[in-house]
């Protein structure tokens, strides 16, 4: 009897195919849409990143920063990366990702050759304590409707947020619990995307706003163990038309996994 | 009677010369020492940032990112600059800065056209109480024998610093003072080299190690005032054999300027 074989839509909407030396190709998906309409950064990143992650062969990224140049549209999509080092431990690649022969997204990502990112922790940061995922809340109908992403993911939102009850607080920070809705667990490949998946941590302060992202940088610290993700988003400075966000993921074990920091326009609306 | 042109030591190593469309000369000059011996990669990244900034002429850097391919070495260095998109209100540029014959950094940064970072404050982080500068101390003179670069600046590091008194702490934190030493003020073009000019924070809670910088991510969030810089520095995960630095900058009237984090190995010596 053959074997159930399941495959789960972060991984069959993040396929590469080999095209020549250094050239990929990819199908940018529907479903994957962020609030404003547009494909969500971190799901093009993550795309970038694994025909990257294909090239190198057995490394892992450690860091990858994207700076995004056009939105990007549902269709195929070219990834070509440029191997700017293959060493022993580390190694630095750059890829540029086109559509329709513009280009969508630069990224500089240096991968760790020999599972580094499985040694021993000196020391780190204990996830902040947070109602347990049950005693959370999903994000309300309004964002599930204005953004198709978040229908790839179930969401647990503490119940002190203060956007999901219509109100406004002065700390822009959001603590939440995510996973993918149908069941794949978190890996190195997915970080990008889920440190990008979350409503703005802004809207905690500010009635409305578009946060089209500038620039995004991940560091995988950690490889995630199975079950929940527990996220901490902040933005502390709003200045000069731009705002950083930084995101904090911990895996089910307590490890903190990842750490983003994203810089991105703020676009007041209303 | 001409008047006196001061040129500072900042300004004067790092200056490029335009060799041709994109391609810029620059001399990576001694006296930019950090400990471990190698040229300090804050001025690296500075240099090259420096061509990209007169390659877009006019515009002004809000995020950029380097990846540190080999250390670099005094001596001449060349800087290709590929604009990778002008546009009306921001763009983006990837560069490499290559020594006799091999790459030493790739930089992705974004800019801004019209002087956004100007623009109004909407919240913002207020820097650390912190001792006044004279009421905080010097490095001590093994730093200043091991590293030339502190021969550069004017430090002030705050009495309850740990390493300079040769005790170690359980909390990975500096906070500190600094300017340079020739009188010259801080601006946006300097800020990549003033993140990444400090002791490593990490020496707060270990003897001693080496932490080579695999990736540096620096923000220009507001141009500096004129005067003395204040910067905490702040490391909160050792794992794997990596560890993130966290440097935030605010300038004499209390703006925070910059904010940078940075992904280092963790080389234990001894």
């Amino acid at each position: 009897m053959a074997e159930a074989l399941e495959v789960h839509r972060f991984d069959s909407d993040t396929q590469v195919r080999r095209q020549a030396e250094g050239t990929w190709a990819a199908d940018i998906r529907p479903g994957w849409t962020s609030l404003g309409g547009t494909v969500n950064g971190g799901y093009l990143m993550a795309v970038a990143l694994g025909a990257a992650t294909a090239e190198l062969d057995g490394a892992e990224p450690v860091t990858a920063t994207a700076h995004f140049i056009r939105p990007g549209v549902v269709g195929p999509a070219q990834i070509d990366v440029e191997t700017v080092k293959r060493g022993r431990l580390k190694s630095t690649v750059t890829a540029r990702l086109d559509q329709d022969g513009g280009e969508r997204l630069r990224l500089l990502a240096t991968f760790a050759e020999s599972g580094a990112i499985t040694g021993p922790v000196g020391f780190s940061v204990a996830p902040p304590a947070i109602p347990a995922p049950d005693e959370c809340l999903p994000p309300p109908p309004m964002i599930r409707a204005a953004a198709d992403i978040a229908e790839r993911f179930d969401y647990r939102i503490t119940p002190q947020t203060r956007w999901i009850r219509g109100t406004l607080g002065d700390t822009a920070r959001l603590d939440a619990w995510i996973r993918f809705a149908d069941g794949r667990e978190p890996d190195a490949a997915a970080l990008p995307l889920l440190v990008d998946a979350f409503p703005p941590a802004v809207l905690e302060v500010v009635e409305a706003a578009g946060t089209p992202t500038l620039e995004l940088t991940v560091h995988v610290r950690q490889r995630p163990a199975p079950g929940w993700i527990q996220a901490r988003l902040t933005t502390r400075v709003l200045a000069g038309g731009l705002l950083e966000e930084d995101v904090e993921l911990w895996d089910s074990g307590g490890a903190l996994v990842a750490m983003s920091r994203q810089l991105a326009l703020f676009q007041p609306l209303g």
